[in-house]
C-alpha cells in the first residue's frame, strides 16, 4: 500500500510540481487548498483542477477567514499589489504580498489532515530561491516546523510525526519549470498571478508575473498560460 | 505605552484566567477566539462577553472551517462526547476531544495577528496537569513553537518573535479556580462544558464539567455557573 501524504496545494506553479512530484514519488497524496481570503476564487478552481489532473488521491479545501486579522495586499484590497518591478528587483527585503505567519497556518491545518489520514508526510511548495523575502519559506523554518510537528500531535508522540518535505526550496524558477514540463503538468491551469483577470489572464505586471516570466524565459520555454503561447521578454 | 499582547480566549475557564492576568501584568490584551466548528456558537458568545468583562483591547473571532478536515468529539456530531467518566479516569492517554493540531493552528493564527498588532506576546490557556493527554499543551510542544516563531515571522527575523506564554501550565484546576476567583471573573460567563444546553447549562457529565467540578471542590469553592451556585459533589 502506497504511504499516504498531504500536498499544500495552492495553483500556482510551485505547488503544483511539488504534488506531481509527491505523486511520482508514490505517494498517496492528498491535496489540500486552504482559503484565506484570496482576492480570487479562481485559484481554488485551478487547484482542483489540477489535483484531479495530476491524480491526487483526494481534494480538500479548508476556509479560514483570515482577512479580518491579518492584513496583506494578497488578502486586503485596499493594499495594492506591487507591479512594474523587474525579477531582479523583488528578492530584497519582505514583499507587501507577505502573509504574517501564512506557511505556519498552511503547515498546521495539513499538520491536522495528516494525522487524521495517517499520513508521515506533508509536502509545501517552498522555496527560498527567488523569494528569499518570505521568513516561512526558509529551510530552517521547515526544519523548525518538523521538530514541532514531533511534539504536537498524537502521532507525534507515538513517534510517527510528520516529516515536511519542500522539494523546491532550493530549486530557481527555470528549474521548477523544467520539472513541471517533466511531469507533464498542464501549465495553463498554474496560476501564479497575484491579481489576474476575471477568466484568470496573468496581469503579467505582478512581482509573481515577472518571477514566472524570468523562470520560462530562462529555461528556453513558452509559457502556455499566457495567450496563445507568447512570452513576455 | 502598554506592551501588547495576543491572549486566546475560548471561553473557558483556564482561557478567561489567562486573559485576566495578561491584564493583570499590564498588557493591552487584544482576544483571539477561533471558531472551529465548534457545536455551539455559545461559547464564542461567552468568549466576547468575557473579553469586555475582562477589559481586553479588543476581541476578534476567526472561522477555519475545521470541521471538514478533522473529526473529533468537539467538531463532528457523529462522535460522542465521552460522559460520566469521574474526574481521576480523565488523565490517561489521548481523549477523543482531541483536535488533531488544534494548538498549533490557533498559535499560528495568533502569531499572525501579533505580528500585525506588533504585540511580542502570545498567552494561552494550556494546561498539562489535568490533561496531559493533549500533547500540545505540553510545556517541550510551547518552546517549540515559540522556537519557530521565532523564525516564521517578519518580527521574528528582526530579532523581535513572539514570546509564547502559558502562565496556568503547571496549574491544578483547583489553582486555577482561585486565580479566576482573585482577579474578579465573572465565572457565570465561563463554558467548560463540551455538550452544553441551549443557554449554557453545562451537563455536569462530560469529562470537561467533571474536572470543572473536580476542580471547584478541590478550592472549597462553589461554582456559580451551577444553577443557583450549587456545586456537584
Amino acid at each position: 500500500m502506497a504511504e499516504r501524504a498531504v500536498v499544500l496545494l495552492s495553483g500556482g506553479l510551485d505547488s503544483a510540481t511539488t504534488l506531481g512530484l509527491a505523486v511520482e514519488q508514490g505517494f498517496e497524496a492528498h491535496a489540500l487548498t486552504v482559503r484565506y481570503g484570496q482576492r480570487h476564487a479562481l485559484e481554488v478552481e485551478r487547484a482542483e483542477a489540477l489535483a484531479g489532473q495530476l491524480s491526487a488521491a483526494s481534494w480538500r479545501a479548508v476556509a479560514v477567514d483570515l482577512g479580518h486579522l491579518v492584513g496583506s495586499a494578497l488578502t486586503d484590497p485596499r493594499t495594492a499589489v506591487p507591479q512594474g518591478r523587474a525579477a531582479g528587483e523583488i528578492a530584497s527585503g519582505i514583499p507587501p504580498t507577505y502573509v504574517p505567519a501564512r506557511n505556519t497556518l498552511f503547515l498546521a491545518l495539513a499538520l491536522g489532515w495528516a494525522e487524521v489520514l495517517d499520513a508521515g508526510d506533508v509536502f509545501i511548495g517552498a522555496n527560498a530561491v527567488d523569494y528569499s523575502g518570505y521568513p516561512d519559506c526558509r529551510p530552517e523554518f521547515l526544519a523548525a516546523f518538523e521538530r514541532l510537528a514531533g511534539l504536537a500531535t498524537r502521532a507525534g508522540v507515538e513517534g510517527r510525526g510528520a516529516r515536511i518535505r519542500a522539494p523546491l526550496v532550493d530549486k530557481t524558477k527555470a528549474e521548477i519549470v523544467l520539472e513541471a514540463r517533466r511531469l507533464g503538468i498542464d501549465l495553463t491551469l498554474t496560476l501564479s498571478c497575484y491579481d489576474p483577470g476575471r477568466k484568470g489572464e496573468p496581469c503579467e505586471r505582478c512581482d509573481a508575473c515577472s518571477l514566472r516570466a524570468k523562470g520560462f524565459r530562462e529555461a528556453g520555454v513558452a509559457d502556455p498560460a499566457l495567450g496563445g503561447g507568447r512570452q513576455r521578454g
